[in-house]
């Protein structure tokens, strides 16, 4: 009980702090924000060794943990990777800046000159699991959009999440900023995710990085508003008017190229006009590559080394190399597949009728509708957007990849001319 | 318990009856929506008499329950007040349609083509108190913006909310769209609101139009995201560079030209350098017009007939003819007391100089910031947005007055030419 209170008052009183600062960044210049966002970058490239060393204990209390492999890579650091992490953070600083941007302005009728302008949004928190790049790239977006933030990490990259925080916390210092910009709850006790799930009026949105199980957690005992995805179940869907040849690479590509990630596909549906051509040559360059299927029952007919597809099939992510096909009737059945099944992801049509991919274009209600484009492209880095700090499958708000200007508010400004209201 | 379980599933049932219709009006045209909107405004026109006669129950009810004059006069309906409701309803027929705007469009190197496109937010939640007009107002800008509508009024209103729906969902089906875009939880049963409040992936928002118990009993219930404000405590600042004359005026039209809206100004702050000269001709026009006007110390000094402000003032919403005074030390002065108090709604400076206006609307933090113009126009048809749903103070989505383009989300639509990531 004594516990329970203390990690209570310890994580409002990181708040409070956050909410302090934000009074500060939010009325930053951009230059500041910049300079604090590349010293930092400078401040990591000096302390290579340091960062390895402290990955090196997470590594190591992984390993004793009997932690799997996958889980280690993904939690391991190596020169490339912080090289990389360098590069987001010079990225993020060259990017303009998200504040101040004049969204609308119109004049009305009586001379109110009125104009809608970003601000940043407040207060974010961000858990996640033991990602070690999570840290730095949720850290520099919050300092890019003037926002503060309160980091999270699981308990498996403590001492990795510990050392960046340290330095994004030194290049604020650096530039003159307040450094409770970036705070971390640097516990592992899981009360803390829970009293950051209801700081309503402290935290203004939470967005998690994780697995679906932390995602779900999240959105069903949070009181703060959330920006996050549960799953990516994308579709990608094969009209008869596609050019074969192109279907497969982006097919293959949006499948293999990396299997793990949320804009992987799931579900593969093809045009029953075209499936008897294009299942053979498909399951051939998929199996080639390590990739499993699955199928409807006429898919199965096509190619009898196919498994059998179950309704469960639809509804899987699998973030792994598995693909479910299923042979619709043309762009209305893949439509209706896609709202029975869909995530609200990412959803692909290849064809080369424009009048066909405008249809599913306007129809898939899906944060991101995509044509003759591989879906593995669903990604703030790849929309230009610099990093992103997630990706929405929400209606509010933010949508699809959550970078710099998603984490903005707006005022209205009205410059008058003593007009008075009848 | 029965009436418990009862009262969920008929609220869930409408929630699904609302989903199945946003399928159809988020994909409609606006020819169409245009088109049920002005035939709504058409079968208003001559059911005016049994409008007037379902409104007569209410107003009777309402008598025998006792309820306050002011009640009565906001719930009543005269030919007047419905011409204006058909007014709304032509207005808001005429606006541009919110849906497919391109909010942004560029291109990645790789020569992928990004759009981000405005869709329909979905399923919208009214909870209002007895007010005839919202049911109007509110149903037609859920049309107008592709989304569907659950209406909750208040149970004094509940004769006049009905014929009103019900002439929604005629006009509805003169246009072939789905009459069940706009429904009514046609209940006085209190758990029906809890219901609405708690419908997770049913309902995509609620939006509160109310007084301060009203939406407080929300903010803290609602599991599902929430568009509102609790209060206007909303301020002004007469800077020393101002004209005395044009400040008097917006002064006495910020808190006398409706004292019970939400935009109606409630702490008048001026500048120490000038507080001699404008409290005794701004109290004696005040007074004139029938304000009670309460100051801080150095106030009641200037004029010892202004009665001394305490701290829970500066906190306070009045909704009526009082005005709280207090003398600030220049614009830094203002700002830092309206950071204290302020409930972020709207705030005004009066001045001359730009320079320090320009302060003043960088940074002061409310969703709504005003040079030289009076509170009042803090409203959505004053901002030209036809009419308003309600006005946020929140930073998640919507800030300030939510007209139809705030009732929208975004899509991405990302078209290729088989481009395949690396």
């Amino acid at each position: 009980m004594n516990d329970h209170v203390n990690i209570y008052k310890d994580v409002s009183l990181i708040n409070k702090k956050s909410k302090a600062a934000f009074k500060i960044i939010s009325l930053s210049n951009s230059n500041d924000r910049n300079l604090a966002i590349l010293n930092t970058a400078e401040i990591i490239k000096t302390n290579i060794n340091n960062i390895l060393a402290a990955n090196e204990i997470d590594i190591n209390n992984a390993k004793d943990k009997n932690l799997n492999n996958a889980f280690i890579d993904r939690l391991m650091l190596n020169g490339d990777r912080i090289n990389n992490i360098i590069l987001g953070l010079i990225n993020i600083s060259k990017m303009d800046d998200p504040l101040g941007c004049e969204l609308a302005r119109w004049k009305q009728p009586n001379g109110l000159d009125i104009s809608r302008v970003s601000v940043p949004l407040g207060v974010i928190g961000i858990i996640y699991e033991s990602r070690p790049n999570v840290t730095v790239d949720a850290g520099s977006l919050c300092i890019k959009s003037g926002n503060t933030v309160i980091l999270r990490g699981g308990s498996d990259s403590i001492y990795t999440s510990r050392i960046f925080t340290q330095f994004l916390r030194e290049g604020l210092l650096s530039a003159n900023l307040p450094s409770d910009t970036v705070q971390m709850v640097d516990s592992t006790n899981r009360e803390a995710v829970s009293a950051m799930l209801q700081a309503v009026g402290e935290i203004d949105v939470i967005i998690p990085r994780g697995g679906k199980s932390l995602v779900e957690k999240i959105q069903k005992e949070a009181r703060v508003p959330v920006f996050a995805h549960l799953e990516g179940i994308c579709h990608v869907y094969i009209d008869s008017e596609a050019d074969i040849e192109k279907a497969i690479k982006i097919v293959v590509n949006s499948k293999m190229r990396r299997t793990g990630i949320c804009g992987a596909l799931e579900t593969l549906l093809i045009d029953k006009k075209i499936s008897k051509n294009v299942i053979p040559i498909l399951a051939h360059k998929l199996r080639a590559k390590g990739c499993q299927l699955k199928g409807d029952e006429e898919t199965i007919l096509i190619d009898k080394d196919i498994n059998l597809a179950f309704d469960v099939d639809w509804k899987t992510e699998y973030l792994d190399a598995i693909l479910s096909i299923k042979i619709v009737d043309g762009v209305n059945g893949a439509i209706k597949h896609i709202e029975e099944y869909s995530s609200h992801h990412t959803e692909c049509i290849i064809t080369e009728n424009k009048n066909t991919a405008d249809i599913f274009l306007s129809k898939v209600d899906s944060a991101i509708v995509m044509h003759n484009a591989s879906t593995q492209f669903a990604d703030g880095g790849e929309f230009g957007m610099g990093a992103e700090i997630g990706i929405s499958t929400g209606r509010i708000h933010a949508r699809g990849p959550v970078g710099a200007a998603q984490l903005t508010s707006f005022k209205y400004i009205v410059r008058g001319k003593d007009q008075i209201r009848d």
